[in-house]
């Protein structure tokens, strides 16, 4: 057993850092130039035994254990990976983020993290004003994940309009019953915040999208003008910015103006899209998120860093601490200088102990610049629109919609296509994916739309370029020509 | 500005990470020569002032970023540190977490990130049969902190009671309102589950403390009984393994019997003490947790790894499945193999992208062994024991309880002591704590108890030994001595 002296040893720290260093260095590499499978061979149950072997039978070979873990991870570093909303992150994050880790900062509590919660702050400085919202009038917290961020600012919400919710409850309170309002398409956890809250998910009012697959804002009215007849009391509404399956905006200013309209509590969930502010050329898809009272944004998304690092906007300040309320004299320090709550986060998260997330984002940011962010969010739009525009020319393919940023949802149609049933469609998509995973050659995922399956990408690797999206649908064209017999690979691009 | 290309060039980040390595070495060196402040002067607007003047103006020099990072941390490495239930993690533990970090694996989905999801998996197959649960009946799920552990728990222990209650709400439910029981002395995140989940903070049950500060069952009961009466439905009673102002471990054995003779889900928060199943000497604290239904075990504490790092164990792996529910077919594939679900976290996580949190455990576990983070723990709960002597055969000081762990509270004396009013004795204690911080010279942290202010410590830090505590009780009765003119420095150590 080694000793806490050599455990904590400095010069031992350095040897790892720099074996650490060398084995991240290869295995970028070799993402770069396609030098392996994409994603490995998945086989939980064999990793799971081998990470169990370990456990039980240590290895004192500290390169050894990295190369393991590194061997049968995802390479989202490969630029044939097209897969969810997780970016290959900037590499340089990854190691910012590290000074955290290593030194243990607790962002929750500024005396815990003095310089992690100081970067934090300011980088919601910067952002909060991209909204479009005035400094010093707006607030913001970091927390773990579009979630967490999306369920606080709907309890906020909740307890504003409901004063006395959070310390009665809601059996037996209200004649009418809580709810909210969002799209058909809006994320999983705007439906899973009305279960936890105490809401329920019967009383979330899924609007219908439009062609565009946006919040139909005109039947949104006409959802709303009927609510109370049916005994809800809508006290929030939700705009996606954007959807996940296939990557739309709401129309925020048309959705501020009707929570305008009807008092609702205007929340943005831009987790994806929020980041397009960055970006000249595509801030005017958030055209109204200045509407909004607040705002969940994932930097782990489209700012490139590793997750998790969420912000939570408020654009009043006072909204902000209106989520909790707490006592916890051993944590927040009742003599502690006037105005250190404005600086104690842990009061306005779920998160108690709360790492210092923003540290990567600080530091990338503060050695490349935002305008370097911004590259990286308009390659990935570029990307997509050139994939777009190879697949709306061929005639193997269908797309689902016109991208509005960087995902895209499309299908392989095989030669028998006009006589291929619905299901048999889908099927075939699934079994593309599958064959994709199968043979390691690039990473893409699927949804469901209408009740059909449909293959997904998020175009979101910097490093990918023409030749990673030609390659992709030649593999897609193989592959769909294998599982659809009758067909074989036509067109080309 | 710089080009994707070399912000993602191998070659640079393997030139960063080597620097990194340096500017930590040097670091750990510094704080334990105790080359330096604990704690860096706090002045939080200049420290947001110059974090946000890089923003600005970025700054092509990442060793001087990480510098700045560096300089104005909390040092949880110098010895002299005796904070909060945040530990100096074990450096090679931050050194596994920038794998996940630098190829930024989201382990809520398998596919994202195999082996981080494999590791997690292995390690709560570890750590539920210490437990003391049957592989193969329980089930685990890594979560972003505690807080969110705790609400998930009793969110699925919610649930479990109230079938309807995630799909209807509680507007209108019911005629018994939902309710909770807990000790008076509880961390604040279980009164905020109440009021998160809908339940009302009112409706929390808070039973008093006996003399060891642990929940007084006999009273439990006695509440229990009259809780009908008072229109409350308690379904579920929290056990604190242990509580944070005082590290108390409430006699779970007691309490799993009284949540067993009344029908309760019976949640451990053991975000600090579980880990003390790692030990040997210390296990027999936490008799009866096997009894529990739900345990919610932070590794980020007393387990040494960087924050966040928590696991949510369910005794029966079905509950696992009662806090969320959600539809996400981009996510969680319909044509994924039977069993796929066991692997993908998210549909039993708050978080839908999810760090992979779990290599630094997996890391130093798999290399250093289990007997070595146990010899970690038993060395905090030696030291506290050598404070708690030392401030025993003092005059001059007082303890508040005799400690159960590694966390002690105290408070100094003057020799005015008899005429001294509560009040000012406490004002003492906050000056001497805020005098420690201003001075630099270590870091200790405080609370109230029975409405008294008292010094507190978590002794924490595997490198402090008999010197450094000494040298806290020296530094406190000077600093003391300011504070309380008439009063002389007396006695010694």
């Amino acid at each position: 057993m080694t000793t806490i002296k050599n455990a904590y040893s400095p010069g031992t720290f350095l040897v790892q850092a720099q074996q650490l260093g060398q084995c991240l260095e290869r295995y970028y590499a070799e993402c770069q130039s396609l030098g392996g499978r994409t994603l490995p061979t998945l086989d939980p149950d064999r990793y799971v035994e081998m990470a169990e072997e370990l456990l039980e039978r240590p290895k004192a070979d500290f390169r050894e254990l990295v190369e393991l873990a590194l061997k049968f991870s995802h390479r989202l570093h490969d630029p044939r990976y097209m897969g969810h909303q997780v970016p290959p992150t900037i590499p340089t994050a990854a190691l910012f983020d590290t000074i955290g880790k290593a030194t243990n900062q607790g962002a929750a509590v500024f005396e815990m993290a003095p310089f992690g919660t100081a970067a934090e702050k300011a980088l919601i400085q910067k952002m909060g004003q991209m909204i479009g919202w005035t400094k010093g009038k707006f607030a913001g917290i970091g927390t773990h994940g579009g979630t967490l961020a999306n369920v606080t600012a709907l309890l906020a919400a909740r307890n504003v309009r409901y004063q006395d919710g959070w310390k009665q409850g809601f059996a037996n309170s209200s004649k009418l019953k809580p709810a909210i309002m969002t799209s058909a398409e809006s994320h999983y956890c705007i439906a899973r915040a009305c279960g936890i809250l105490g809401i329920g998910t019967e009383q979330l009012i899924k609007v219908p999208v439009d062609k565009k697959r946006r919040m139909d804002t005109g039947e949104a009215r006409r959802l709303l003008d009927k609510a109370k007849d049916q005994g809800l009391d809508v006290f929030a509404i939700v705009g996606s910015a954007c959807t996940t399956p296939t990557g739309s905006f709401d129309n925020l200013r048309e959705v501020g103006q009707l929570a305008k309209d009807y008092g609702l509590w205007f929340h943005v969930d831009g987790a994806h899209g929020a980041s397009f502010l960055f970006s000249d050329k595509h801030r005017h898809i958030l055209d109204g998120i200045d509407l909004a009272d607040s705002v969940a944004w994932d930097a782990h998304k489209m700012l490139f860093v590793p997750a998790l690092c969420t912000y939570l906007f408020y654009k009043d300040a006072k909204h902000s601490w209106e989520a909790f309320s707490q006592d916890a004299p051993y944590l927040f320090d009742p003599s502690d200088p006037q105005g250190m709550a404005e600086f104690d986060g842990g009061l306005r998260t779920f998160e108690c102990t709360k790492g210092a997330m923003s540290l990567g984002l600080w530091g990338v940011w503060s050695l490349y610049g935002k305008e370097f962010i911004a590259s990286l969010i308009e390659k990935a739009v570029e990307n997509t629109h050139i994939l777009y525009e190879k697949i709306s020319k061929s005639n193997d393919f269908e797309v689902a919609h016109e991208p509005q940023c960087n995902i895209l949802c499309f299908r392989y149609l095989p030669a028998e296509q006009k006589n291929i049933s619905s299901q048999d469609l889908s099927s075939l998509q699934q079994k593309i994916r599958q064959q994709l995973l199968h043979d390691g050659e690039g990473y893409i995922t699927g949804t469901k739309l209408n009740g059909e399956y449909w293959l997904r990408v998020t175009v979101i690797n910097p490093l990918t370029d023409e030749s990673h999206l030609r390659a992709l649908l030649g593999k897609i064209r193989t592959v769909g020509a294998v599982f659809s017999p009758s067909s074989l690979p036509r067109g080309g691009i």
